[in-house]
C-alpha cells in the first residue's frame, strides 16, 4: 500500500484508520490540501491535530482519506468531549489527562482504554469543530463562503465538496458482537454493554428500551388473551383491564427511568455535562463570547430563536395539522360516497370502488408525511439551535405531533364522533397489524434483501474471498457504498405509535398487546441484523436517556387514560347505570377519570427517577466537586 | 454589670450578645457548667467554640446566658453553613474563609460583613449541632440519656433543662425597618431586602409572595367587579371569566418562580447546597458514615422511614380524612333535621335551633384541626427525616390535605351532590369573609392587643424609660416573655385557602378576588406589625423558594380547572345546548376541560422556572465548579 503520511507531531508507525472522509471526485487539489492541512495542524494553530492518510484505490479520481489520531491525542480529545470513565475506586469520573492514572484499566501502552467507538466519536467531534478563522471562503470555491466560527466540515458538506464522513467497522469485533447478539438461538437478554461499546449509547439505549418495553408488555398481553379466547364483553371486565393497563403503563415508564439511569451511570453518560457542549456543527452566528464558559464561539440571540419557533414553526405545524384533519374528513366523505355508490349499483366495479378511498388516503398520508418531514427538518435547522440535543428535541416534537394525528385521528373520529365501537375495534386491529407488517418489511427486510443482492454483485466484481480477509481498501470501498443509518428516530416512532395502539383504546381491543409483543420479539432480531449488516457503522452518540421520547410516552399514557375513561363512560352499559340523571353520569365519569389521573401522577411522583444507590453516587460526586471548588 | 466571661480562645473585649439561652431555674450547677463548657470548647474537642456570658438579673435563680462569637469564629461558621455572598466581580459564591478577600465589602475589621441575622443563624446552627461524644447522659440528669451523635441541645430541650433559645432583637435596626416597612403611609413595595437582612430569607420570601400574590389578584378583582355591579348572570360571561381566571392563575404561579429565583439569587440562597445539610437536630440514628460526605454522623435506614410513612402515616391521614368527611355528613344531616324541625314548629326556639348545627360543626372542625395538627407533628417527627426541609414538607403535606378537606368538602358537597348553585355562592361568600375576618383577628389583632396590655404592665413593673434606652438586662427579660413566632406555616395556609376560595368556584362567585385583595392589603400591614412588635425575633432560615407551597398552589390551580369546568358543564344553560345527546354533552365538557388542562401544562412548560440571566449565572458557576474539579 502506498504511503502518503501527512505531517504528524508524534510519528506513529501503527496508524489505525478510524474514520473515512470521502471527498468529491471533482474536488480541487488546492482545497484538499488546505482541508487536510487544517485537520493535521496543531490545536494552537486552529487545526484538529489528527492524522490523515490517503487511501489509494484502483479507481481513478477517488478522493478518500482515512483519519486517525495518536494515542495521546485521543486521550486529550476524551478530556475535551468530557468522557466519563470508571476510576480505580469504582466511582465514575470525568476523564482528564492529568488524572489519567486514577482510571481503571489505564496504562500508557493500553490502547484499548478508549473503545473504538469512543475514538471515532472524538475524531468526529474534533472534525466538526474545526472552525474557520480568517478565511473568507473555501480555497478554490469562492462561492462557498466562510466566516469566523463557521464549521468547515459543515460548509464542505453543504457545498458538495465533502461527500460523507463515516466511521469504519471493526470486522473482528462486529463478528463477535453479531454472535452474542443474535447469532445463536437463545432466550435471554441482549448484550447491551457490548452493543454500547460498538455502536455507542444512543443505539444501545434504544435496544435496551425495546427489550424492556417488550418484557413490560407481556403482563398486558397475558391478561389480554382470555378476553379474546372467551370473547368476554362484560363491561366490568373491560374496566378492570383498562384500569390495570393505565396504571401499569405509568409504572413501566417510571421504572424505565430508573433502569435507564443505572445503565447510563455505568456507561458514564449520566454524568456527562451536556450544557457545556460545543455548539452543534450546523449552528451559526456572529463570533462572540459565550457568557457561561467565557470562550469565543458563535452566538445567536435566544429571543430571535424563540420568535422563529413561536411565530413561524408553531403556526406552520398547526396549519399542517389542520390540513391533515381536513384530508381525513375528505377521506371519510369519500368512504361514505363509495358506500352509497356500492349500495346503489352493487356491481364488481362498485365493490372495487370501496377500496379506492382507503388506498388514496394511505398514499396521501404517506406523501404528506414525507413532505412534512422535510419541512420539519428545514424549519428546525433554520431555528438555529445551539445544541444538537435541542435541535433533535424540536425536530422530534414536530414530527411526533403530526404522526400522532395522522395515525390516530381516524380512530378518534370513529370513536368519539361516529360512536361505532365495532368499527373502532376493526380499524384498530387492521391498522396495528398492517402497520407492523409494513414497517418490519420496509425497515429491515427490504434493505437487507437489497443489500444481499448488492453484496453478491460486489463479490463478483472485486474479490472472491470477501468477508474472509478483506483488505482495508476493499472494506472502505464496500462500506462507503452501503446505506447510512438515519438514527433511532424511526425506530422510536414505531414503538411510540405501537404504544398508542396498545393503550389508547385498550378497553375495546385487549389483544393489541399480544400483537405488540410478537412484533417486538422479531423487531429486536431484525433491528440487530439491520444494525450489523445493512448499514454503515453509525457514529457513537453519548446520551443519558431517551430524551424527548420519555415525555412522548408519558404524554401518550396520560392521553390514553382520558380516551379509555370516555370510551367506557359512553358505553351502553355505563349509560344504563344512570338512566335518569345526565348530570350524575357526567360527574361519575369525570370523577373516575380524574381519580385515575391523580393516581397516575402520584405514582409518577412517588417512584424516584433514579435508584437510591445512583442518587447517592451522584450526590457524592456533587459534594466532592463542591469541596474541590471551595478548596480552590 | 457583673462580668462572668467564659474562657475564650480569642479574648475580645467587645462581646456582642446575639443569642439568648434560658435554662430552667432548677438546672443543676454541674449541668450548666458542662453545657457552657461544651459551648465554649474548641471545635477539635467537640465543642462549638462560641462565647458565653451569664446575664445577671435581679431575679433569684434565673439561668440566662448570652451567646456570642468572635468575628473569626463567625466567618468560619459562615463557611460551615455554606453561606453564599456577593463577590467583588458581582457573582455570587459560596463563602470560604480562605477566599474571604474576594468578597464584596469584606475587610478584616468590617464586622458588618455578616448581617446580625446571619450571625444568629450560624450560632443556632453550631449550638444545634453540638453532639454528644461518649457521654451516656446529661451530667446531673441520669434520666436524660445521650448517645454518640445525639444533639445535646435537643436533649436538653426535651428533658426541660433548656427552656428556650432565641436571637436578640436589634432595637436600632428594628426601628429603622419598622419605619420603612409600615411606619409611613405610602403606596409601594415592601423593603424586602431589609426584611431579609433582619428576619432572614424564609420570612422575606413570605412577604414577597404575599405582596406578589396581592398584585397578581388585582386583574381578577377588576374583572370580577362588573359581574357584581351589573349582576351579570350570562353563561358565556362566566365562562370567559373562569377561563381567564384559570390561565391567569397558571401564569402568575410560573412568573412567581422566576421572581423568586431572582430574589433568592440576589440573597445567595438559590446557590446554597441543601443536600449537604447537616442532619436536623431531631434526627436520630446509630452513628455511621454518611455515604455522600464520608463523615461520621447518625444514619437511619431510608427503607424504615418509607415503611413508617406508607404503612403508618398514610393510613392514619386517610382515616382522618374519612372521619372528617363523616363529620361533614352528620352536619348536613343535622342541618336538614334542624330545617325540618323549624318547618314543623316555627317558633323562636326552632329558628335559633337553625344555627346550632353550624356552630357545632365549626367547633368540631376547630377541635379536629388542633388534634390533627398535634398528631401530624408527632407522626412526622417519628418518621425521623434527616433534613429539616424534608420534615417540613411532610408535615405541611399532611396538614394541607386535611385543611383542604375541612374547608372545601362542604362546598364540594353543595356543588356536586346538592347541585345548589345559589347555596354554593352564599356559603362561599360567608366562608370566605368570616374566615378572613376571624383570621385577621386571631392572628394579628388579638396577640397585638394582649402584647400592648402586657407591655403596659411591664413598663409599670420595671422601668419607666422603657423603649428609649433599654438596658440589655431589661431587653432580654422583656423579649424572653413575649410569644414565639411559629413560622410561616399558618400564614401560607391562610393564603392557600384564600386561593382556593378565589379559584375553585370562580365561575359562581367572581367577587371573591375583590375580597381577597382587600384582605391581603391589610394582611401585609398586620403581619408586618406582628413580626416587629408581637413576637420574639425568629431565627433566620435560609431558603431558595417557598418549597412545597408552590406545589400546593399549582395543585389547587389544577383542581380549580376541573371544578370550574364541571360546574359550568352542569349549568342549565350548557345543558340546554345539548337537548338530545347526553353523549355529546359529556364529550364536550370533557374536551373543553382537557384542552384547558393541556393549555395550562403547556404554559407551565413554556415559561422557564428561572429568568435567562439567572440561568446563565448558574450555568457559569456550575461550569467553573466543573473546571475546578477537573484541575484538581
Amino acid at each position: 500500500m502506498a504511503q502518503s503520511w501527512s505531517f504528524l507531531d508524534i510519528c506513529e508507525s501503527d496508524f489505525r484508520p478510524l474514520v473515512v472522509i470521502e471527498l468529491a471526485k471533482s474536488a480541487k487539489a488546492e482545497t484538499i490540501e488546505w482541508f487536510t492541512k487544517r485537520i493535521v495542524d496543531k490545536k494552537a494553530k486552529g487545526g484538529a491535530q489528527l492524522l490523515v492518510k490517503r487511501l489509494l484505490t484502483e479507481k481513478e479520481g477517488e478522493n478518500i482519506y482515512l483519519v486517525g489520531a495518536s494515542h495521546l491525542r485521543l486521550l486529550l480529545g476524551a478530556e475535551t468531549v468530557g468522557l466519563v470513565k470508571e476510576c480505580n475506586d469504582n466511582s465514575m469520573r470525568t476523564f482528564t489527562y492529568s488524572s489519567r492514572k486514577t482510571f481503571k484499566d489505564f496504562a500508557d501502552d493500553n490502547h484499548d482504554f478508549l473503545t473504538m467507538a469512543e475514538c471515532q466519536y472524538i475524531i468526529k467531534h474534533e472534525l466538526e469543530n474545526l472552525r474557520a478563522k480568517d478565511e473568507k471562503m473555501i480555497p478554490g470555491y469562492p462561492q462557498a463562503k466562510l466566516y469566523p466560527g463557521k464549521s468547515i466540515v459543515r460548509r464542505l458538506l453543504t457545498s458538495g465538496i465533502l461527500v460523507q464522513i463515516f466511521p469504519l467497522h471493526d470486522r473482528e469485533e462486529l463478528k463477535k458482537l453479531c454472535h452474542s447478539w443474535y447469532g445463536r438461538v437463545k432466550v435471554g437478554y441482549q448484550p447491551l454493554d457490548e452493543i454500547r461499546c460498538y455502536f455507542g449509547e444512543t443505539i444501545a439505549l434504544y435496544f435496551g428500551f425495546l427489550e424492556y418495553f417488550t418484557f413490560a408488555l407481556i403482563p398486558m398481553a397475558v391478561i389480554g388473551i382470555p378476553y379474546y379466547v372467551f370473547a368476554w364483553e362484560d363491561y366490568d371486565k373491560y374496566v378492570m383491564f383498562a384500569t390495570f393497563n393505565l396504571l401499569w403503563s405509568t409504572v413501566i415508564l417510571e421504572v424505565w427511568k430508573q433502569i435507564c439511569a443505572t445503565m447510563t451511570y455505568r456507561w458514564g453518560t449520566l454524568l456527562m455535562k451536556r450544557q457545556f457542549e460545543e455548539p452543534r456543527p450546523g449552528f451559526h452566528g456572529i463570533l462572540g463570547i459565550n457568557p457561561i464558559t467565557g470562550r469565543e464561539e458563535p452566538v445567536y440571540s435566544s429571543i430571535k430563536r424563540q420568535l422563529r419557533i413561536y411565530l413561524v414553526s408553531l403556526p406552520f405545524v398547526c396549519l399542517c395539522l389542520y390540513f391533515s384533519l381536513y384530508v381525513m374528513m375528505i377521506y371519510f366523505d369519500l368512504e361514505e360516497w363509495a358506500l352509497d355508490y356500492h349500495e346503489e349499483n352493487d356491481s364488481n366495479f362498485s365493490s372495487l370502488m370501496l377500496f379506492v378511498p382507503s388506498i388514496i388516503y394511505a398514499v396521501v398520508i404517506e406523501i404528506m408525511n414525507r413532505i412534512y418531514r422535510y419541512a420539519a427538518e428545514f424549519l428546525t435547522s433554520w431555528e438555529n439551535h445551539r445544541l444538537e440535543s435541542s435541535y433533535q428535541n424540536h425536530l422530534i416534537l414536530k414530527v411526533l405531533v403530526f404522526n400522532f394525528l395522522n395515525c390516530f385521528a381516524s380512530l378518534f373520529y370513529i370513536a368519539f364522533v361516529l360512536f361505532d365501537m365495532h368499527l373502532l375495534r376493526q380499524s384498530l386491529a387492521t391498522l396495528l397489524i398492517t402497520s407492523q407488517i409494513l414497517n418490519q418489511f420496509a425497515e429491515s427486510l427490504l434493505p437487507y434483501w437489497l443489500q444481499k443482492r448488492y453484496n453478491r454483485m460486489k463479490k463478483r466484481l472485486c474479490s472472491p474471498k470477501i468477508d474472509k480477509d478483506l483488505s482495508l481498501v476493499e472494506q472502505v470501498n464496500l462500506e462507503k457504498e452501503i446505506g447510512t443509518y438515519c438514527g433511532t428516530f424511526d425506530d422510536y416512532l414505531e414503538l411510540f405509535l405501537q404504544f398508542g395502539y396498545v393503550s389508547l383504546f385498550s378497553c375495546v381491543y385487549p389483544l393489541a398487546a399480544v400483537f405488540a409483543v410478537l412484533n417486538n420479539i422479531t423487531e429486536i432480531h431484525l433491528d440487530a441484523l439491520k444494525m450489523c449488516n445493512v448499514y454503515k457503522r453509525p457514529f457513537s452518540e453519548p446520551t443519558a436517556n431517551i430524551g424527548v421520547w420519555q415525555l412522548a410516552f408519558e404524554t401518550m399514557s396520560v392521553i390514553s387514560i382520558v380516551t379509555n375513561c370516555v370510551l367506557i363512560g359512553m358505553s351502553p352499559q355505563v349509560n344504563a347505570l344512570f338512566p335518569d340523571s345526565k348530570m350524575e353520569h357526567v360527574l361519575t365519569v369525570a370523577l373516575v377519570e380524574h381519580l385515575l389521573l391523580a393516581v397516575k401522577f402520584i405514582i409518577a411522583f412517588v417512584i424516584p427517577d433514579k435508584p437510591r444507590d445512583i442518587q447517592i453516587k451522584l450526590a457524592k460526586l456533587e459534594f466532592e466537586s463542591l469541596e474541590a471548588f471551595k478548596r480552590q
